[in-house]
């Protein structure tokens, strides 16, 4: 007596989710077969919607159904600011705090070479393309204030030097070990407004 | 600036999972389209595949893709004994202790008003006309020792009392509280082996 195949399949497909391991990785089929069709029919149309047309902004980085995104093709941003953040997240809560009204370029990551995760898998070769278009004249890093989004902040301020670039870190008005995604706007917008040049 | 609305579905499709929150399905979802197409891919068909080809067994109310399951198909178990369990891996663990030769039947769940779980929701109904075909002589219960699986086997056991059926329940040598996923193939294998008569 076994399973059936494509239960198991499915069971091994869930896998490939973060921090879903076998136990839990059956739980959730059993549910979506069990109680949730219309849910699972909804996440199976909407992954293969998400891998046909999402793509990466040519000039952010961040997701995108469009070639440029809606923020890089706004005309009423300030094309001389670009703003580095590590996740599409990190973007949102900078634009949800108003404080900011330039541009962007979103790693996906942070520098993680214990993961493996160095200069080229989080695109630092396009950032610097992008910051020397021209037009920008600063870039301000607002990675996280973890020792890893602060090494890659260090890492790209060596990469921007002897540029003609005004580099920026925001202030350090966000708690040691902080993250974006969980400090509050006017937190954010302040260290925004403290940002200090560091090179 | 707003995510795309692409992206928006699929982290809103992927909260229809057990115990996935917001902040986990916005995690999930860039890991996909960011670190994994592939398995994003396999994911969406694996998924799509199982909604269209997995269903109850017509007998046993296991999954299966054929109208009966190979094991309710099979000759060479023993047709007169009916075995009740809560989930598809407490089958799993009833086999892979070598010491039961007979039917099943897989209740998907067990009783739990709370949950809005009732007889009908756990095909109670189903069970009672299986076990009435004229083969079956006895019904091994063998639902978790949780106070769910414990009254589930109560319920059923008053259902079906009086209908010329031996009833019984494995023996409690599981652990109050214990489920039979977590159990060692011996503690189980010795439980089935000193089931009682309780009706
Ligand atoms: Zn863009
Ligand atoms: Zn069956």
């Amino acid at each position: 007596m076994k399973t059936p195949t494509s239960l198991d399949d499915l069971i091994d497909a869930l896998r490939c989710l973060p921090g879903v391991g076998p136990r839990s990785a059956q739980r959730m089929a059993y549910h979506l077969l069990q109680r949730d069709h219309a849910g699972a029919e909804r996440l199976a149309s909407s992954l293969a919607y998400a891998l046909g047309h999402i793509r990466h902004c040519e000039k952010c980085n961040n997701f995108t159904e469009d070639m440029i995104c809606e923020l890089c093709r706004s005309q009423r941003r300030d094309a001389a600011l670009l703003c580095v953040v590590e996740m599409p997240a990190d973007l949102l809560m900078m634009e949800q705090a108003h404080c900011y009204q330039g541009m962007y370029f979103v790693l996906m990551g942070r520098l993680s070479p214990l993961d493996g995760i160095g200069p080229r898998e989080i695109h630092l070769d396009r950032l610097v393309k992008r910051a020397q278009d021209g037009v920008i004249r600063e870039v301000v890093l607002a990675t996280n204030f973890t020792v890893e989004g602060e090494a890659t902040a260090h890492y790209i301020s060596e990469l921007l030097s002897n540029k003609g670039l005004k580099i920026t870190r925001i202030a350090r008005g966000l708690p040691v070990g902080g993250e974006l995604e969980h400090v509050d706007s006017g937190t954010l917008a302040q260290a925004v407004f403290e940002r200090r040049e560091i090179s």
